[in-house]
């Protein structure tokens, strides 16, 4: 549900994000939705089939893997797009900060039937 | 034009924005610019009529006035869509750092024969 606009402070928002690979949703602009995410170890590997996905890191590091070409290394400051089709999972060595923009409603893990349920915060 | 995906380190990438109010696309991802600029004064009020438009701030601090409803006041790590056909301005006192998210192709002034050229850094 779409929530009115309003000036979102991220570092607030990350010491709202608790569980971990659980993202929340804290905007909306086009359809799609900004998430801010906490991750360390492994996510499963998963695809968005038809969605672009853009990573921005916050604080920490993380390795985004992928099944068709050379993992990259993100730190804070870094962002990637990892592109439609593109098999792929992050791995956090040390916990990390990031945030996520993906169209609304775009199941986390690639597929509905596991996916987390996502909330605003 | 599309760049490959790479990791894009934004406080690099702002190092090499020079001219103010010029956006420099940095990252392309489901038909939109994540572009990088540089603000100080005040830019033209404009509308963009069918897209929301997202403002993340790395530095400094903005206002944004919106004709419609009540500025906002933003600074270092917040995050503001404004909603399509909203017309606006961002004012700045203290140069600012911005990353702006849109539709590729979005025109900076809501006006082609206006518009920054904008490039990819």
């Amino acid at each position: 549900m779409a929530q009115p606009p309003e000036v979102v402070n991220l570092g607030s928002k990350f010491a709202r994000v608790g569980e971990l690979w659980s993202p929340r949703i804290v905007a909306e602009f086009n359809g799609l939705h900004v998430k801010l995410a906490r991750g360390q170890g492994e996510f499963v590997w998963h695809t968005h089939e038809d969605t672009d996905e853009l990573f921005w890191i916050q604080s920490g590091s993380v390795e985004i893997q992928m099944r068709d070409r050379p993992a990259v290394r993100m730190a804070a400051g870094d962002l990637f797009v990892v592109p439609a089709g593109v098999e792929h999972r992050p791995v956090v060595e040390d916990e990390c900060e990031l945030l996520l923009i993906e169209p609304a409603d775009t199941p986390n893990t690639g597929d509905v039937a596991t996916a987390t349920q996502e909330e605003w915060i």
